[in-house]
């Protein structure tokens, strides 16, 4: 079989595998899983559901139906205080993977050079290669003087997820002004994927989009509600590029499923605050769990903690799988092999299994 | 604003255009529409919401879920007679159009020529050309004779539509194994997108994959049971096919939506043949209301017919729409400009006030 150039070097995720491997433990304190333990709010589904008897379930509009847009447009202005938020600049699409796919087909020429914040969501770099990008990483505890360092460089885009993936990091406006300034004096494209921006611990959030127009900003319904399976998120960006886009669209997925807009627009009006209270409680516990035992710092946001652990991540990562423990390396969000990726996204029980059996991994090295 | 070279040429599809221009008309006469008119029948949308009431909102598996996957396998097996379809033969798709997405991505190099059955459904040139592939076309009236004078040309795929969009062609038995012989031959993948298989009014289709194992098979559930909003398809092909497409999924869409895999298994067991029954009886009225007004074949197949206008094809879709009348020019499904495409997938008065709006059009020229 010959398959196309752009093919080497694309591989099955790690925590695909971390998937398998659970699969094959009776009662695994699976840790390693990238969604919400709690199930999508049924008024969510019952949107959906009636949207679906009501015939909706034919081709909507490439960009999506206007009555999404429109409550989107209305999310982005109050809620991210980006008051140029209107219906020509949102595209709907098929969840935030489907978004950056369509994003570096359209923009990544072979050689480009993209700044990728660093550790990153591993589909950054990796789709960024597929299409012929350079991946250059940035510390995502870099300062404003490590960017202006960086003004003279050529970069294609700059990405980031904030609250990241994997390190919960949220970043500071000081961070985020920094990089919006590379991106205006470079003519680079700013890509802030703010899918987990709900899951804000200590409100430190901020939508750099809200001070910079040209931001193209990536907001997910899948980690907020539990939609993960329905494949919804939405782009905001300048109109020439959402133009771009939906045509690029009209030629991939066609439009994100039409039974999924309706449910995403009820899933506007959900309040989320008690699950995301939960999920606050359970990052403290966390770092309480695990600051005498490992090098860790306090997640900001998203559901993740990123510790250091004592030995190579595979390896650690075989002896936790002893404790029936599953985890995600982290080699695979960054250049280093020293760190793991702990998903707090799971019931009390499963939790506190998981830090029982993580301090005695710690007392054992 | 810098795109990427590949968005060179790639332009809004005219098809989406004509629905715009039925927008703008009080009453249209929309035979423009590649959809049937007949709702999604309700047992499949019960069986949808089932699986949302139920909690199925997560991540599916990449390839799909294993029962629809088994039901496929099942369908392969007795319906279109390939007995080696199983299981890890199958991915389930965010539609025919993300198929395709995956696959010219997959296998298409800069440069490789890719045979084009024609006239063919516009997205097949507009992604292959996308992705660097150069398009070759080949007639859809083409002998066994004729595909023999290419024996010597190296092409990296051949795809067709069967029955075809635009034209209703079912293509014969000698032709395709014609066509399996080349890609046998020459090292080509063989691709048979049959997403109008139930669509087939004189029992003239064949799934060449019977035959021919190494064909690529794009099996859609949007046409036959309207769910083209749903965004579901699978492809049948050899296990490493399916494996480096799997792999790509991951990375793109995921998975397709998760409650409309669930639709899925419940559509297979849906009985259309009254759907269908009514159609074969447009097909029969289309051709004999035009049959002494325009050069006219009848169609074997899917829901449209492709006949020759007195004029250019722009020229005749103005003309129309002075009638209320909505067509597709020729011009985007092959190297003509003497041809229309119509829709029968529509309501019988709307299809007579088409005919009627037809014979008009043919007197005045």
């Amino acid at each position: 079989m010959e398959f196309a150039n752009r093919m080497n070097g694309i591989d099955s995720s790690p925590i695909r595998k971390a998937f398998e491997l659970a699969r094959s433990i009776q009662n695994p304190i699976n840790l390693s899983i990238g969604q919400p333990h709690f199930p999508c709010p049924p008024n969510i589904i019952e949107a959906m559901n009636k949207a679906a008897i009501e015939g909706k379930t034919s081709y909507t509009l490439t960009a999506g139906i206007p009555e999404l847009k429109t409550a989107m447009a209305e999310k982005y202005r109050t809620q991210n205080h980006m008051k140029y938020a209107h219906e020509d600049r949102i595209l709907v699409t098929s969840g935030i993977s489907s978004a950056l796919f369509l994003l570096f087909n359209a923009l990544v020429n072979e050689g480009d050079e993209c700044l990728v914040i660093s550790p990153y969501f591993l589909m950054y770099p990796a789709m960024l290669k597929f299409y012929g990008g350079k991946v250059v990483p940035l510390s995502e505890n870099f300062t404003a003087y490590d960017v202006e360092a960086l003004k003279n460089r050529k970069f294609k885009l700059i990405i980031f997820s904030n609250p990241s993936n994997p390190t919960g990091k949220v970043l500071s406006k000081e961070q985020l002004r920094a990089l919006a300034n590379l991106a205006e004096t470079t003519g680079a494209y700013l890509i802030s994927d703010e899918i987990y921006e709900l899951f804000d611990y200590d409100g430190q959030f901020f939508s750099i989009g809200s001070e910079y127009e040209k931001t193209i900003t990536l907001t997910g319904f899948s980690k907020t509600y539990n939609m993960t399976g329905l494949r919804l998120a939405t782009i905001l960006a300048e109109a020439g590029v959402i133009k771009a886009l939906t045509t690029l669209q009209q030629y991939t997925v066609v439009c994100a499923p039409s039974i999924t807009q309706w449910a995403g627009i009820e899933a506007l009006k959900t309040d989320m605050t008690t699950y995301i209270q939960d999920y606050k409680e359970k990052r403290d516990f966390v770092y309480e769990s695990l600051k005498d035992h490992y090098t860790i710092q306090k997640s900001g946001g998203a559901f993740y903690s990123f510790f250091q652990v004592p030995c190579e991540d595979e390896e650690f990562i075989k002896r936790a799988v002893k404790k029936d423990l599953i985890l995600v390396p982290g080699f695979i969000f960054c250049d280093s092999k020293n760190y793991v990726r702990l998903s707090f996204a799971t019931e009390w029980e499963t939790l506190k299994r998981g830090m029982k059996a993580l301090q005695e991994l710690a007392k054992e090295s």
